[in-house]
Formats: C-alpha cells, structure tokens, sequence
C-alpha cells in the first residue's frame, strides 16, 4: 500500500451524524475525510418536518444541503462503499476504490432496516407505509392504522401511535408475538391502494382498510466490520459508546443510528457535533 | 383570573430547543402553546455554517423558519415577554399581555450574554466581533484575534482559537486575571475600523490591530424567575437536569443553554426533542 495523507479524522457515513461531526471537525481546524455511500435512511423520505430548521424539506433535500454544506466548508466527501477497516497505531479504511488512513475514526453508518417480505411495499413507501412512527404518525391521526413488527422497537412504534389514534391493528405477519392487546397473526400476502395506501390482503384472503403501515421490525446487522475491530456492541445491535461517542477501541468515536437513542435526525446531528468536540481534544492533546 | 384552556405544555422560548420541543410534543398529539420574544442569541448572526441543514442561512433565517415551520404544523405561538411564573398542581405562566396554564412546562428562554462597556463595540458585532469562537473562530485563520474575558468561559475559547491562529491576544479590560498565557490588562476604550473591526485602542492610547474580538464573558443572570419557582441551578448559574432535561421540580423540564453543555443550535435541538419525549411519557402516565 503506498503512503496516503494521514487524516486527523477520517468520517465513516454521510448522513447527518456524519456530516455534523466533519463540520466541527474543520471548524476546529482538523484535516477531515468523509466516505460514504449517497442516501440512508432518509433517502426518499417525502417530508421531514420534525427536524428544527428543516421547513418542507424532502429526506434528499436534507442529504444533499449536508453535502454542499460540507462542501462549502472544504470538506472532502468521497462517494465510496466501505469494504473494511482495520486498525493498529493508526485507523486504515479501505472503500471499493482506494485506502485512506487517519489518526481517529467516527463512525456513523446509520442502520439498514430489514425489510418484510410484502407484495407491492416498495410501491407504498412513503405513500402509507412508514418505517418511523414519530415521524409519520402525526399524518393520520385517529386514521385506521396497522403496525407490523416485533420486539422492542415495535412496543415503543405502538405506544407513539396509540395516542394517535385509536384504531391501531398490531399484526405479525405469521409470528407468534405476545404483546398488550390483541394481535393480527396472519401472513400478509400484498398491499393494494389507488394511489396511495388503502388495504393490507392477507394470505388467507381476508383484507384489512387502513390508511398506514408501519413497519418495525428489528435492525439489519450493518455492523460486521465494526465487530470486526473489537467494537463492543449492546443486545439491540448498537454500538456502545460513553457521553462523547467514545467507543472501547481507541480513536474510535460513533454517532447516529449505529448507536443508541431514538432514530432521529436532531440527535444524530448532536451526536456528530458531541464526538466531534471529544475527537478535537484527543488530537489536541496528543500533538 | 378567568378560567383558560389548560394546556399539556407550555414552551417559553422560541429559539431552536423550545420549538424543537413543541414539535415534537404536537406530534405526540398533546396541546401546546410557546411563547417568547423574538429574538436570543442566534438574532442578528450573519451565518450560522455550523448547524446540519443550515446551509447559508442567517441567525433570523433559522429563527424565521422555526416559526413557520411550528405554525405549519398548527403550534400556537405568543410573541409576549414571560414576567412570572407559578408552580402548583398545575403551571401558571403570566405575560405582559395574558395569562396561561399547562400541566407542563418546558424552559428554554436561553441566557444573555453579558456585554462590555467597549466603546462602538455594537456597530462591529458580526463585523469582527462575535461571542462563539466554535461558530466564527474558523472564519479568522492564522489571523492576529483578540479574546476578551474571564473564566471557564473564557479558557475553553481560547483553547478553540489557539488551535486556529497562533496570535490571539487574551485581554481582561482592566481585570487582574491569572492564566497559562500571558495577558493584556490594560482598560479597552474603542474599537475601530472602516466597516470590519481592525484595531481595539486602549485608554492608555496604545492600540491593539485584530481582525476579530471574541468575547467570553460571565453570562447574565436570566433565571430570577426560575429561581423565584424553587429551580436548582449550578455554580455556572445553569439549571440543573437529568439526561432527559427533567428539573428538580415536578412537571418542569428545561433545556437550551438554560442548562450546561456547548452553545449550540445542535445541542438545543437535541435538548428539546429528548425533554418531549420525556414529558411525552409523563403526559401519557398522568392521563
């Protein structure tokens, strides 16, 4: 491997964790790289209306000003799939096009919903369906809606959306799942809805009318080459960090998704500005 | 007093954590009403870089898109000064034009900086002389700077501007204050400069060529009424919280920097957004 510039901080991630922490990072005056692949969880998003600042902003109007913001800053971003990382004195990060290497690593990957297996979801994204229910529950209120998922993310989705409406529909897609009040088990075979979601079809034939579908089911592990490395990781599959985004393997920070707290963007962006402070005081202690 | 609609919450403070609060509350589908002046500190920033998603936007632009961006989504909004509070079953908050009742109350009135006696200092504010070295120390590179102050405040903006230019000049405007660099105690008697600040002269005649005066001092007592209502505050005169801005006294949350941690609109925003989730789950358990 030929010798690369050695970043003060090198930014795994795009989204707003990511990008919050590069800004700080280049106010403080720190040389910073920024890798990541275009989109996460808030490509597509229609509306983001809960984020302060963000007045009728799409999920991509939102990633795309991070970007020019980054830019604008001198920020370089590169548009690159990490394929691995490793560690010793220093982080070294290989991405499907170079290796780049830094003093300190944040990390703010964001999380991969893992998607059920319904006929014509994709077709509803965003027009019914939903994967946050602190986002999007707000739009149909004391509407019929259903919830599908498991765990403890979806007890938290159902409590959030019980008090928006009263007519909530837990289903399980085929799972046995024990929870307060009454669920659905039967396997869901489709969707079906003029323009925008109207009906959940069953396998069994039967349908239900509802006007919103939230999905939450648990988390992709997007985590393997973070586990790679020693990262210590909680029984959700987050990230274990202290009140700075420190991790237990040196140099490393985290923010965003990857870590615990709600899916939110004014937490991530926190996050990211929280670790970027800690990753500043680290450098400046150790030149 | 007349009988008024009892609120869920009432949020004081308009800037990025109070309506970073009401919206989400209002999501949660509880009652909210905010009130405050327009205005705190982001009022009359030329641009805030620092902040994910504000991409050349102004202090007033920020603000301004707050507000619609809360009216959108139906949050009622008072533009009155709060000049009492009362804390009993319930919280009553009084106005120089109405009274107001809630069962909760989340603060966030933010805190006024205490300003010098420099002669012209106002006309150079944002031309040269600024009170967040984070936000604009970045803009003055390897520039001759001033910081004038006294503190904790004080040292942790030096340790930012000393990471941006070797010559910043720490004065104290009479003060005798010890620190790790040497300092500059003569009294500041003007700032001058053709339309951006360029030199600070002293009453002993001698003068002082900067491109920038940062200022870090002690900040104003904003909380007399906070205290007045039995709120715990520390020895930096901010209130005191828990991890999800619960105060000492019951139904009274507070966030911004009305509570300890960095100035930032990121900060606040995440401060708001985790005190409505939390008084989320104390509405819900009450009712």
């Amino acid at each position: 491997m030929k010798t690369n510039e050695i970043y003060d901080t090198i930014v795994l991630g795009l989204g707003p964790a990511g990008i919050s922490a590069a800004i700080y990072l280049k106010r403080f005056n720190h040389s910073v790289l920024a890798i990541g692949l275009d989109g996460g969880s808030l490509k597509g998003l229609h509306h983001i209306d809960n984020y302060y600042g963000s007045f009728h902003l799409s999920g991509d109007d939102i990633l795309n000003n991070g970007y020019a913001q980054a830019k604008a800053l001198g920020i370089e971003l590169k548009f690159e799939e990490v394929v691995d990382i490793e560690v010793d004195s220093i982080v070294h990060v290989k991405t499907n096009l170079g290796n780049y290497e830094a003093k300190t690593l944040f990390l703010a990957l964001g999380l991969g919903r893992k998607k059920p297996n319904i006929g014509r979801l994709k077709d509803y994204e965003g027009k019914g369906v939903s994967y946050c229910a602190t986002c999007d529950g707000f739009l149909y209120r004391n509407r019929p809606i259903a919830l599908l998922g498991e765990g403890k993310l979806m007890e938290e989705e159902y409590d959030v959306l019980s008090h928006i409406s009263d007519k909530v529909y837990v289903l399980t897609n085929g799972k046995k799942v024990d929870f307060k009040v009454k669920v659905n088990e039967n396997e869901i075979d489709h969707l079906e809805g003029e323009e925008y979601l109207e009906r959940i079809v069953f396998k069994n034939g039967e349908s239900l009318h509802v006007d919103a579908l939230f999905i939450a089911n648990g988390l992709l592990d997007t985590f393997k080459s973070a586990k790679k490395i020693g990262l210590a990781v909680n029984e959700s599959d987050e990230l274990i960090v202290d009140e700075n985004g420190k991790t237990n393997v040196p140099f490393i920070f985290a923010g965003g998704d990857m870590i615990s707290g709600v899916k939110q963007i004014a937490k991530a962006v926190d996050d990211g500005m929280k670790a970027a402070y800690a990753i500043h005081k680290l450098l400046s202690s150790k030149s």
